[in-house]
């Protein structure tokens, strides 16, 4: 896109796509840039959906992951630098007229410092509106036909399915492995934190995972990833449909 | 609780509860102080109830309440104080020997900035273990029984009961008074944050409801609010005391 | 107060008072809240005294105590934190049509941080009125009548006076026990900080006092207590009558 | 790569490479994304030249880029907010093992935030050695080959013919069009930033050029463009070569 | 001072004087930069009578001086701001050995500046000793025998003294004209801040003086001025003294 | 210069010099404020060939100086410290009416961190014009005839040469000594930074010289000093004259 387009396209009043991701341990299997590669992949679809009415802003490789630290290759943002970087995004772009923003966010962990950002625009901007959706759990009823172990989640079923069919070239199907799977293989305060769903806990990955998945990978199939990211985008155009009256 | 008292009680190993509130509009019928009352509340009834296996922190009354400002009296911290003001609270605890902190938030618009904290000390502080909670949401059982309309949360039925059983002598039960009731109240991008679970939406509350309520807070009753806060205070207990090995 | 009422009181005009403490060891007798207890104490009675000019704010409940960091218990807030704490209260009220600010500080330790408030908000928001005063220096008739050592202060005379009037159910009299009393008991550069006027010095307190008390603090009378208190309200209600011309 | 494969690489000691670009107008015939599209491709043909001993961290697809605030599109990082993200990149990668990074910039834009990052990191990390280097200025043979008018540079003749080698399907040939060619077409302070190398100026890109662009990209060539290309890498290549004493 | 000179005197455990001051209107007769003219007066006479056992430091020629922004040719730092530059000061001298150091401040608006910065130094590098002084204050002898007005102060009988003393050839003695001297020419709440010692107020000296002073200069004579000098030096050199155990 | 004076100043519409510096080891031979005595004895000298079209504002006594820290003696402010001090000063001297500032830097070292004060104020104060010069950089030609070694630089002839034309009392003439003068003296990857334009490398003064000199101090001479500073002042004085369009 070029400034021209970008003019034309934020006096259309479309919606800015920020796909935001991670780079970070996603155990043996899975590349570091798995999130943002599964964000960029739902941006892409979605701003094909949407047409004219959308419009793909700049990414975010990098996240907030603290809890991955441990394994060689994490590189991780503060909280408060993440959030002052998609800030400098929107407010960038609403200097140009833009008024309405959909983070899409390939990794969970970005979600607390999301919230914080639209706190601080709800307050600083409110001629804003700005929404966030991380990218698995949009797609509640296709996540919820999988069929997973105890314990699942970072590098497990639904996100190795994402990537085989999202980017399977970057998969090594070959290396995949299955991490944790049972709840009495996690002990102390991080098992409290798998256990009940309040109070909530942050925990170390290490410590709850040797190879750093929860779940089977092995279990990924390109059709599942196929049906979580048709949900996701089916899911989010209605949504930015509805915001924008269409 | 004296200098020398909280020596023997670090050098036991307790948990430290923090009670944190909010100093906001609650509607015509409860004060503006109406989270921090109900999160101290618990916090003393679970301080009691673990007997000298916790300690209660000092609080902190004012959150993160930017979606209020529309209405007299709220004051709100920003998200990135109000972070660095537990993070102060911890780390001067933990220089006494404590390393285990229950944050109680009896506002859910602190959530954010909570977990924004538990990523900055899983990263800066691995040694200790910071776990955080709401008031109402803990208590799914005993909410999951009260009836509502389709549009409830803020100053409503959950909350209000809290508060007569709690601190009757604060709610001024003659102006209880409904907010919105029902989705089609609510316009505009904030009815779609109400829509659906995600994307997420960071919605001004005086385009949510006139008075500030959401919910109908007449149909409160102390006995609700005694089997939700006893429920908090069982769970929150159980959590404890399964952390500490009791 | 709820948000209705905040409404009515901003549009008479009234001064907001907000009591500010400290969270820090006070000796064997007091407790870590003693600052804010009587902080609050004060401000309770200087509103009753004023009537409907004054309205009372959100408090602090942690101030700056880094000097008393080696004591058990003792919570501190960075300067430059508590400053920020008490701006986004005065500025959020401000926003409500509050102009008048008059800061209770039960610590002494606060005051700084409070000229750099009162030098801050002077050149970002010249239309408000900001004042502040500590507790016990106001009292200097009363506080200027008790017999002391040659060294006295923190959870001395005049603090535990104040307690056993105000809050006579904290104060554990049986293990009130005398601190530093004379200049000869402090050696080195603590010492030559309590010796002149200036330069000023600031000084850990475990190095000035072996149990964080200056002075006698069994020396201390409800009734000496209740003669600064007294004084204090009366001399602070006069200022803001005169402020508003009352 | 995934995470196995970054500890094997962080252990054999390689340099870390990372591309940093900008978000900014290009003129009517590149897309806004140019500066990062050639770091990328810079980075690429390096690490392919330096086999195993070179690997590719993240990238900052948005630099320092106030002075094109004007056009559509630009999005912009404050300089310290762009120094600290590339901190937490070389930080997160050195608490890995690794020692060396080569920050290659697409945009000249980032050199003095750059610059500070390396003064920073001089002071905190004297273990990590950081060098950084732009693009277009390190090829200065080929880049003192090309044919061009008295003013010349952004989105010039140099630019585009990189983007016409490394990336052709991006570039509007179409719409290529020359921008300021001569220094009286400038007036006042900008001009005078044009004038004389020192003092240093820094001036807005509207009130240097109509359409963004400094010289006459129509004489660009994919030729041009593979030459420059092919400095960058081959003197990039020989720096590491000697850092790596290869 | 070279390299060599300043690594013996850290290695002999000299006293680091540093000299801060203000750029701040001082009335029609006095310089902008009066206060660090005074400030280094001071100090470069107390390294004098102290022989080797002090040192003379950077000074910081401007202040936090937010009251007098009113007027022309006033720079002000942020409160913040200039604690951090002296506390860079600080801990870079530190580096190299020394651990004692004394501020000499020629502006009171610097005070709680000050103030702030020897609470986080307390915190943050115990094994320092900082003190703090203003100049005027500390010569409360010589300043009590001044004859002055109901008000006097900033520009005033005082500071127009020391300036005849140590720099007369920047004093416009012709045009030395009295400002604010009687409590009744000054209105509304900075009135109230100078009546009262308790509660603080700050206030903008505009609505303090209309021409900036506060006092008749007229009175001023250089023989006074050479009595507060002289026992600044002789306070703070006994103070030294003590310091090191001369 | 007083309030009045300056005033009247700001109104005719100057340009504000601001000298900057450093404190930091400048050899054997060279007082640690060898730069800012040099920034201003060029600003001196450009201010009165200007006449009254420019004015001197505060200097800036420290600078960017991690580089020498291994030196006694050498004092740094921080990069966002010292880009924040300036930044104070503009904006200080932009209310009273000045818009045209230029900032004569004795330290390359402040370099990086004066682009990044001025891509800033690009961005917050559009109506600001703001330029920088180094002090001997811009002597290109009288540099250009000076006879040195392979390497030179800090403390250099260059240097030397402008100290013993502005301030030859302060030269130690008997200490000046040699420092590195070929590039195989230094090692590793310091040595790489000299060797090439590109990549840029920030190196630590302790591995380039044992001494902390650059070149031969003993080559300079007062004459080619007096060379330097009137080319500088020359070069600066047109500048402004083509700004000011006199």
């Amino acid at each position: 896109m070029t400034a021209d387009e970008a003019a034309a396209s934020a006096a259309r009043g479309t919606v800015v796509l920020l796909p935001v991701g991670a780079f970070e341990q996603h155990g043996p299997g899975l590349p570091l840039a798995t999130d943002q590669v599964r964000a960029e992949a739902v941006v892409e679809r979605l701003a094909d959906a949407l047409g004219g009415a959308a419009v793909i802003g700049p990414g975010v490789p990098v996240g907030v992951s603290p809890h991955h630290a441990a394994f060689a290759g994490t590189v991780s943002l503060r909280p408060a630098l993440f959030t002052a970087v998609v800030r400098e995004y929107v407010e960038s772009l609403a200097a140009h007229g833009w008024t309405r923003f959909l983070v899409v966010t390939g990794h969970g962990g970005n979600n607390a410092a999301l919230g914080v950002l639209a706190q601080d625009l709800l307050r600083d901007r409110p001629d804003l509106e700005v929404a966030w959706a991380p990218v698995t759990a949009v797609a509640r009823t296709a996540v919820g036909e999988l069929e997973t172990d105890e314990v699942t989640g970072h590098s497990g079923e639904a996100e190795t399915s994402q990537m085989l069919h999202v980017a399977p070239h970057l998969v090594r199907r070959d290396r995949l492995a299955p991490g944790t799977t049972r709840l009495d293989e996690i002990e102390g305060f991080p098992r409290l934190g798998r256990s009940v769903p309040q109070p909530q806990v942050a925990s170390a990955y290490d410590r709850l995972s040797g190879n750093g998945v929860l779940g089977d990978p092995r279990r990924a199939t390109p059709e599942a990833g196929r049906q979580i990211v048709e949900e996701v985008v089916e899911r989010l155009g209605s949504f930015v449909k509805e915001w924008l009256d269409l």
